[in-house]
């Protein structure tokens, strides 16, 4: 039905639907009042970062860019005004993955009323990990997301944590953008968003699962 | 190279970089300044919208749906940090498009400083021509674009009054997010938009060269 075999979701998948705000202490952190709908923002799939294909690269003029680690799901069937009830059907896998923001841009957007597609999907802004299946992570509601730079804790938070969960997002994303298999689906990060730097290594996993590493250059 | 024909482009494509504010007239119409650097955001690909294929739904909540007619370049091949000179060379084609608008959700976004996407990439909000091949438009920077709904004037513009040109748009635009085959770039629109309902008629047209016609309806 796909044409192309979901762990390749990064090379066929099309689109990537970000919620933004979707644990309360990353809420509080950024000052942001905690959401009573989902905040949604896209990026690009041009935006995607594979392991050992390269560096994280800091867009020219950025001077604040931000890990956000984000676990994401992957879509198996497109699905249009689906149900809370039947959401998880439509979930092939997961991915862990980071949301790299622009911050500096970012504000300047949200300052300014405009866009935040420079901020959030420029090239390399989204490092993922290798297709992870359902078999795998059987509770995507209960397990620990991690991130480190050059070894330090930055990030660490269970995905229970979440304001909307995972069927209720796709409920709500499907109302208003149709979901095709492949589609990444970023479920938002928990506190501890921080800067990275030329020259830094990115660790992020999930739990004992599965880790990854990206390095940090300048474009 | 591309593993498609352009003219498949809205099935096949994978993004939609729009740019903002590049008519003069339109900029004044909702009273923003003339941007110094193109202002871009994006559309996901199950937006598009293809003649003959259903009407244009407006969003549930939405109360405000305006069309925006805008010419659509096709890209061709991939290109990242191209430069002015050579940037025609990545253009396969063209397309006119609707850049369907849900002016109440983007002034609420505006307001809040956050995203965009549910304003603009709503489900059907990129109804599209046929593709247009470079030989049919040989001067895209010098055509009319026109837009009418229910048969009366919305939108009359001439291509050559676009603040920032289309070279000058795809350099610009792939030293952030590299383009790839199928992408479509939107390229601003004249002023003259407006509201539609369900019911209305939409056509829009490039020139004598070719008019499509879409109908409204409530999703
Ligand atoms: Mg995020
Ligand atoms: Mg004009
Ligand atoms: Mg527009």
């Amino acid at each position: 039905m796909t044409g192309f075999n979901l762990r390749h979701f990064a090379q066929h998948g099309k689109k990537v639907v970000a919620v933004g705000r979707n644990y309360r202490d990353h809420c509080a952190e950024l000052n942001n009042a905690v959401p009573t709908t989902p905040m949604l923002f896209m990026k690009p799939s041009s935006a995607y970062l594979t392991e050992s294909s390269g560096p994280i690269l800091i867009p020219r003029g950025c001077t604040d860019l931000h890990h956000e680690v984000e676990l994401g799901v992957v879509i198996a069937s497109e699905c249009r005004d689906v149900s809370v009830d039947t959401a998880m059907s439509h979930v092939g896998g997961y991915a862990l993955a980071l949301d790299m923001t622009a911050r500096d841009f970012q504000e300047k957007c949200k300052s300014k009323g405009q866009p935040w597609e420079i901020a959030k999907g420029f090239d390399t802004s989204l490092p993922v990990s290798r297709f992870i299946t359902k078999e795998e992570l059987p509770e995507p509601h209960n397990v620990v997301l991690w991130c480190k730079v050059n070894g330090e804790d930055r990030q660490r938070g269970n995905t229970r944590e979440m304001v909307f969960n995972i069927p209720t997002l796709l409920s709500y994303i499907s109302g208003i953008f149709t979901l095709q298999p492949g589609d990444l689906v970023l479920t938002g990060t928990p506190a501890g968003v921080g800067p990275v730097k030329a020259g830094d290594l990115i660790s992020c996993g999930i739990a004992d699962l599965l880790q990854c590493q990206f390095a940090v250059a300048q474009r």
